[in-house]
């Protein structure tokens, strides 16, 4: 891979998360589907919120989350999304940048809030999420610094930007400059739901722009419309030059090309949060990836970081991931 | 005691924490004193934030985190105090609200933002902060709701609260309004620095005010200005109904007339963060004192609350504290 000063930029929605704990008759009651992301709107978030209990408050987003993970493990990062320039912004702001990640997207000046996700964690350390999007609606082609991804190995993209109209043009955009630079695209499926929204487009995408493909079991299944795993695993293969696919505590799948490595899950002593853990096996993957390691030591430190991550709440690591794979993995 | 709706009332600066990890080293390049609250102003605030790591966002403020614990035990209980009608005061409303705290306390519609502490805890788990008053500066004696106070049986609040110029007499109509209707004066003092500040007027109002007196070690200590716990102790016995005093690990000692009461601190797996221990004792023992519980279980209740906040990072409990002290007490 050619020589260049950042490992990963990633584009994504810009949100802070909203974190509580929820039981699932709560779920039930606001019609929220477990496990996945519902997209709200800003006089739905109000009342979510209000019924919600006491919560705490850290950075997220997908993409975020992974660029933070790729911080965090000693790698080169930077961020394009869009925040507004309020509170909850500034936060955004501060956060990914303390960890080091290089964000200069221009904050809206007006229009909605910075986006919030009403992250709802069950006994079961499962998460589900309401999301309401704010300013991330605002951005736009402009955004997307070529030059910025031009200093990068790898351009991650989320799923989850097809949903703000005009990110998706942000995003093709971000996916031919990215190859026009020599780089390389991943692409996270984001969630089921988005999947769905988005099957014919995705399908596209893989086919024709995506190196590297994230996605869990669920999501696999239903951009391939299958009901089983092997039958996903065997219609995404070759279709892009490497897929990782995560199963939770099942570990991880990675096909390239007729080769298959499988990844065990790290060892948890307690499941506290969901949130991010998908996040983090990618931040883990493409560290090692832009790094030069095999598939299978990517997929191992994807499941260091993911671990960690799930370990607490909130969905961006509360450790050095430097230290801690270094540690694990000797 | 009188037959009334509410447990406790609490007076204080409405807060919002913002949490990070530091080491002793940028404590000491930031000048601050480990272990203690120092004010700093909009400008200060600003160039801490942008020096500290990521950061998580909880609602805070000592006389908040003791009502908001008093809740978590099945208490009633209601809040004064003043933050703006942004985006972090939203946060703090709805923490406190979630909770079951009665907080109508009008928010300023404009001039400072919310208050902010920047909460930095070091690898021992010690916290140290920075505190940016905000709107808290705005609370005035027609903020004191006396109705609020009047249907509670403790009105508790908070030496910080000296800090604010005009909470000052807000502190001290409430301290009236409470005595008139019949309730208890509690309060504490907060930091040595507070005291520090404020040992003049401090003295006067443990002499001829209050009825029940919390504070640390070092808190009793500066406020009597000997180097010596029992010294201290001697000098505040008899001075109010009630005092309080914690240890850390060596427990409380409370005083009441001639008589005294160990209480053990609760064993703790791993203390994580110790923002909010105080606040915590003083939410379990006030919750046994308006129940009429005897002073040594109104300590055990206080080292149960305060053992559970610092297990985790943040000042508000995390889980149920009547569950808590149901399957401890038994």
């Amino acid at each position: 891979m050619a020589d260049r000063a950042l490992d990963v930029v990633g584009i994504g929605n810009a949100i802070v998360d909203v974190l509580s704990h929820a039981d699932e008759a709560f779920l039930a009651a606001e019609g929220l589907a477990k496990g996945s992301m519902t997209l709200i709107d800003a006089g739905r978030a109000d009342k979510l919120y209000a019924a919600m209990g006491s919560a705490v408050e850290c950075s997220g987003g997908a993409a975020a989350n992974t660029v933070a993970g790729v911080a965090s493990l000693g790698g080169g990062a930077g961020f394009i999304g869009k925040v507004k320039n309020d509170q909850l912004g500034q936060i955004f702001r501060h956060d990914i940048r303390a960890v080091g990640v290089t964000f200069d997207t221009e904050p809206a000046a007006d229009g909605p809030s910075t986006a919030r996700c009403l992250v709802l964690v069950t006994p079961d350390a499962q998460r589900t999420m309401g999301t309401y999007l704010g300013a991330c609606v605002e951005l736009t082609p402009d955004d997307i610094d070529e030059a910025l991804l031009a200093r990068a190995r790898v351009t991650y993209l989320e799923g989850y930007l097809w949903d703000p109209p005009a990110a998706k043009d942000a995003f093709l955009k971000a996916m031919r400059a990215t190859h026009a630079a020599g780089g390389k695209v991943a692409l996270t499926l984001s969630d089921t739901f988005c999947v769905e929204r988005y099957r014919h487009e995705f399908l596209d995408l893989v086919d024709n722009q995506v190196d590297v493909l994230f996605a869990n079991e669920n999501e696999i299944k239903a951009l391939y419309q299958v009901g089983d795993f092997d039958a996903a695993a065997a219609a995404v293969r070759g279709r892009c030059e490497v897929v990782a696919l995560t199963r939770s505590e099942k570990g991880s799948l990675i096909l390239a090309g007729e080769a298959n490595y499988r990844v065990a899950a790290e060892p948890v002593e307690e499941v506290v949060d969901t949130t991010g853990a998908g996040d983090l096996y990618a931040a883990g993957f493409l560290y090692g990836y832009t790094r030069g390691r095999n598939l299978g030591d990517c997929g191992r430190i994807g499941a260091i970081a993911a671990a960690e991550v799930i370990g607490h709440m909130g969905a961006r690591p509360a450790t050095s991931l430097a230290r801690l794979v270094s540690e694990t993995l000797g």
